[in-house]
Formats: C-alpha cells, structure tokens, sequence
C-alpha cells in the first residue's frame, strides 16, 4: 500500500485495451474527483476477466482500508497485476488488511515495490529533488513490470509520489508529457495488458503555494518527472523477459510522425528482427523487410541503417564487407542503437525494445502454471 | 526450373511488402504480357535489397535460359529465396545453366521442390485432376516456405501449373480467390516477405475450348484450385519454423469482416497466446488480452471463447473448474481450433496459425550464420 498523510491531488493513465480490469475501472471513476490519499496493490492475480465479482472485490479492498484508516473509501485506489481470470482471495486479502496497516512506514518505498514484482528480475526505483518557489520538492518513483510490455502505457504498473503542490489539470498534464516521451516508447513484445495503471500523487507537504499554470519552476518539476519516468521505462526494457539485447530504434526523415511511429514499431515488434540480434547476426535485410510491411512511406531504394554510428545500408544495398564488418561488432554489445534514415522528411520516431531470447519463450511458456 | 513445351496464360500475386526483389519487380513487368514459358527459382539468395545490380543479375539469368532453349526473354520468369542483401553468385548460376535445362523432365516436380527448400522441413506439393468441358485436367502444386510467414501472400513461393485453357483475365480471378482462401488465411511470425510470388500456369494442353467467364466448368476448376491452395497453406503452417502446435483462430459473431480479420491476426501473432499453446497451458486470459487491444469493437462482457467445442470462456469470465479442465485437455493435442464469439454482429474470419516454440528462436537466431 502507497498512503499519504494528507489527501493529495491524482494524476492517472489508465490501459488503452478495451479488457479492463476491475482495479482500472474502479480507478477510472475516482480519479474524477482529482484526490487521492492511499493506492493498494496486489500482485500475482489480475482481477481481470472477473466480471461483476470482480469490481465488488476490488471495491471491497479499499472499503476495508478506508474503514480501518478513516478515509473517504472513493480516495483510496487499487491495482492489481497477476493472472487474468481467476477470482481474487478474499479470505487472505481480507484477513492481512491490519497488518498491511501496521506496516505502513515512510521508509517502506523498497519493501513494496519488492512486493508486487511478478516476473521482474530486479525492483526498479527513482529518486529526485528540485527546487519550486524556493521550497526542496522530492518525486519518488517505481514501476513493476517486465513482459506484456508496449506503446500506450508500456508498463504494468507505476506510483509516483510526490511533495509539490499542483493543480490537478495541469498534475494530469504533465503526467501525460512525461509518459509520452517515456512509457508509451517502449517495447519488448507488442502485448498490451488489461492492467496497465500510472498514478502520480502530489500531497503538496513541500509548502510551496500551489501552481496551477505552465511556468519556469512547472517546466522544472516537468523535466524531473519525465527524467524520472524515461529511467523507469529504460529499467523496465533491460529487464524485459528473458532479453539479452537491449536496442533504441530510430526511425529519421520519415515523411511525418505516423509514418516514423510505424516504422519503429515495425521493426521493434518483428520476431526476425529480435532473433536475428539475440543470435548477434547483422543481418539487416530482416529491418528492411520490416520497413517494407510497416505501412510508412519509405523508397527502398533511399533507406541508410547505421548501428550506432556504423553505416550497414546505403541507398537500401549493404555496404561493403570491411564496413559491414565494423556494424556487425556493435551488436555484440549489450546495448546498441539502430538508425534508420529513410530520407522522405523531417520527422523521427524512437522506441526502446529488446531481442527475443530462448528464455522468453521459457518465461512465457511457464508463467502461470 | 519450371518449363511448359508450349506457352502458357499466367496469372500471378507478388508480395505487398514495399521492398520487392528484383525477381518480383522483374516478374511484375513481364505477367502484364500474360504469357510464361518457364520460371527459373533460386534458394539460399533473395536478391532483394541488391540494387540495380539484383535486377541486372535477374534479368541475365532469364535472358540466359531463353537464348539457351529458343524462348523469348519475357516469356522467363524468375523467382528467388534466401538472404537478403547478398548479391546473386552469378559466376556459379551462369556455369550450372547447361545443366538445369538439361535436367529438365516431366517427372521432375518433386525435385524441383527439394532444391528450393530453406527452412523446410518437408517438400510440400499437390496434385488434382477434374473434368472441364468432358477432357482430363491435370493441376500440380508446390509450396516453398516455413516462417515470414502471413497475410497478404503468406508464402515465400508457390507454383502451380495445369493443362487447363482459361483465358488470362479469368485465370487471375480465379488464383486471387484461391490464394484469399489459403495464403492470405494463415501466418507463422507476422512477417512479410520481400519474395513472396504465388504464379499459376495454364498452358491448354488438356485440349478443352479456353474458357473466359465463370460457368460450372470454371467453378469446378476453381474449387479444384482453392482447395490445392487451401492443402499446401496448411501444409506451410504445420511446417511452421519450429512449430508443436498448429491452431486456427475462428472469430465469430464481429460487427464486420474488418473487424473478425484484425481480431484474429492479433490473437494469432500475439506471443503471449502463442507461448501460452506452447507450454500446454490454457491461458484464456491473453486471448482476451489480445481481443481487447486488436481494435476490432468488442464488448469483454460478451465474449464467448471455446478450444475445439469445449467452452472456456462465457460472456467474459472463465467458466467453471471442471469445463476448464475439459477445455485444457483440446490444447493438449497437436491441432485445435480457437474459436471465439465477439456477439457483436455476424462477420466471421478465420485464420491458421502455430505456437511459438523455443526451436523458432533458435532457427531464427542462426539462420545466416
């Protein structure tokens, strides 16, 4: 449980696939009221696909808490992430809401972030500080996830708290900023979950007089937030499920950001792409053949690929095998960057992924039983 | 090689994919003649992505084969398979041409299968015979293809040759449907080809009148074709690059056909689904998963989901313990069907589909080195 002292201003960004679970439904309405004094979570079960029985055990979660804790129960949020499908505990949920409580501490950011890890390999924390209106701001963040990752809110679940004080519109806004430039780029394999949920809670005990329009100290908070969020999403793709790679896709000169988007995704999502550099074989001809079934605009004919700075493909033919040679060495790195140039416009689109390993299909093959 | 003893009427599919070989950007000049003679394929090479060089090498090999046998040069098609990006050896294809043409026999189908296989694990071809207008008419068919596999020409090559006498319009139209009905109904990865050419040859020789409109003979014919098409795209999935499961994924009951198409490729390319078959594990959640962000027009309160005929899934929700049970026994065999019920409207779309097993990554991790 995530539980601040005093009620505090909500910002949120919910799944965009159309199976929702009863947490994102719950959170869905309360979050209009723009206020939020406790998130509880649990992982290990979805509670999604549980129909009415779910929303009523959601419901019954924070109606529990806020009756133990004195809140409003329509403050108190819920998230869930786990296995689709199957009726939450009650019984246990129920019979552990007191000692959840006993164990509320404001040391307890790493113990419950450790605590709704699923397949993730290791907790994914940050933290901040700023200035605003003179006053020190600190911004704590987490994010639990490592497969069912991709565009639209790419991570399952992710808390950001926070002692400055905003307004709720404009908390929402740049919330949405920040998730743009970091959440929503990036992917490990296509999948969108029924539980994705980001919430970021402003308690405003920093003292500072509450800012409610776009000026240089918001510009400053907006900076540290999508920091914040852009370190979290890059935590959540090294430790996507089972990778071994870890590559940005940038796609430049594309006709507009459609087409860039596109492409990118394109070639992020394609399994002969993935294998390709999870067997560290340089074989570009995978990229263009995905550049060709992306829907973008492209003239084959006009494409350049660089693995980082290393020319592959000029005019859409492979370089010679001296420079070739020198590309094919930077994927044997752990991490490396695959610059596409399609040489149609001005616009760019980069995404974040991984390669598809042995240990994915193992990871996924066994996940639920 | 594949040669007719007289000129054929030809009606051929190419690849939607933007980046084209130069045996497709070649072919596509010569099929508006709607004459072939013989068609030269080439495994282990693409040459696609090889520039004006790629389209030089091919069209020197079809002027190669038609100076050697007395043929016009635009009556040779060519067809390539392999890597991309590596030029044609074109020392060793001009040397070995006096031998093709030399093998040339009217039993030679099945080698000529077997020298263009890649990743295949078995050649795939199939032979019909029916009566048109009171004469014996023979089709034989042949497939090339294990992974790059889906919509919009599903297959990296396929040929098919019959003595019946259809007039070129007429012949197009009938391998367009055949091919929808096939090809353009299965996917292995998702991925589309920069080769895929699907060419169907007629050369009259079974003695019948040409046929130019749709009458019973020609309905005869093309469900004759539709189901050779349909028997070699099945055979293409169960070869499936590493493949341990072959599943189709029937989608009923959707607003329109738009939506029951992008519904069920999404649920077939999802990894989550596709690992899930592999691990034997009924993991109907991820169905949904995928469902729900398809972008097909769903209500998850509606959704029915059935393995073979057991249900799983009713009105959104699992169903009971032992129903599941029955139902985890289907997925279980090496071949079942997924069927799910949207209750949204009456367009249905059906499409085949494998696993994706721990043998895909490793064939796809080592292909070119």
């Amino acid at each position: 449980m995530i539980y601040s002292d005093v009620p505090a201003k909500v910002a949120g960004l919910f799944t965009t696939n159309a199976v929702k679970a009863a947490s994102v439904q719950l959170n869905l309405r309360r979050i209009k009221g723009g206020i939020c004094q406790a998130v509880v979570v649990n992982s290990g079960n979805a509670n999604a696909c549980t129909g009415a029985q779910g929303l009523r055990d959601a419901s019954r979660i924070s109606s529990l808490v806020a009756k133990r804790m004195g809140l409003k129960e329509k403050l108190v949020f819920t998230a869930s992430t786990g296995v689709i499908g199957v009726p939450l505990p009650m019984k246990k949920i129920e019979e552990r809401v007191p000692e959840l409580i006993e164990a509320l501490s404001p040391e307890g950011w790493m113990n419950t972030v450790e605590s709704i890890m699923t397949t993730d390999t290791f907790p994914k924390v940050e933290v901040a500080t700023c200035r605003i209106k003179g006053k020190q701001v600190k911004l704590c963040g987490m994010v639990k996830g490592a497969g069912m990752i991709r565009p639209d809110l790419a991570t399952m679940l992710s808390f950001l708290v926070t002692d400055a004080n905003f307004g709720t519109p404009l908390l929402q806004r740049m919330l949405k900023k920040a998730v743009e430039e970091s959440y929503n780029r990036i992917t490990v394999d296509g999948e969108n979950s029924t539980n994705d949920t980001v919430l970021l809670l402003a308690n405003g005990k920093a003292g500072h007089c509450s800012l409610k329009i776009v000026d240089r100290d918001a510009d400053i908070f907006q900076s540290m937030l999508s920091e914040v969020c852009q370190n979290l999403a890059k935590s959540v793709v090294k430790d996507g499920e089972g990778a071994t790679k870890f590559f940005e896709v940038l796609i430049r000169g594309a006709r507009n950001k459609e087409d860039a988007k596109q492409a990118a995704y394109t070639v992020a999502h394609s399994p002969l792409v993935k294998t390709a550099f999870f067997g560290e074989d340089a074989n570009w001809g995978r990229i263009l053949c995905a550049l060709g079934h992306s829907g973008a605009r492209i003239n084959p004919n006009r494409i350049d690929v660089f693995f980082d700075h290393a020319p592959i493909v000029k005019n859409g033919v492979g370089v010679n095998p001296r420079s070739e040679e020198k590309a094919a060495k930077v994927i044997k790195k752990k991490s490396f960057k695959v610059i596409v140039d399609l040489n149609q416009g001005e616009s760019q689109f980069s995404v974040l992924t991984t390669d598809l390993s042995l240990d994915y299909v193992k990871i996924n093959a066994s996940y639920r039983s």
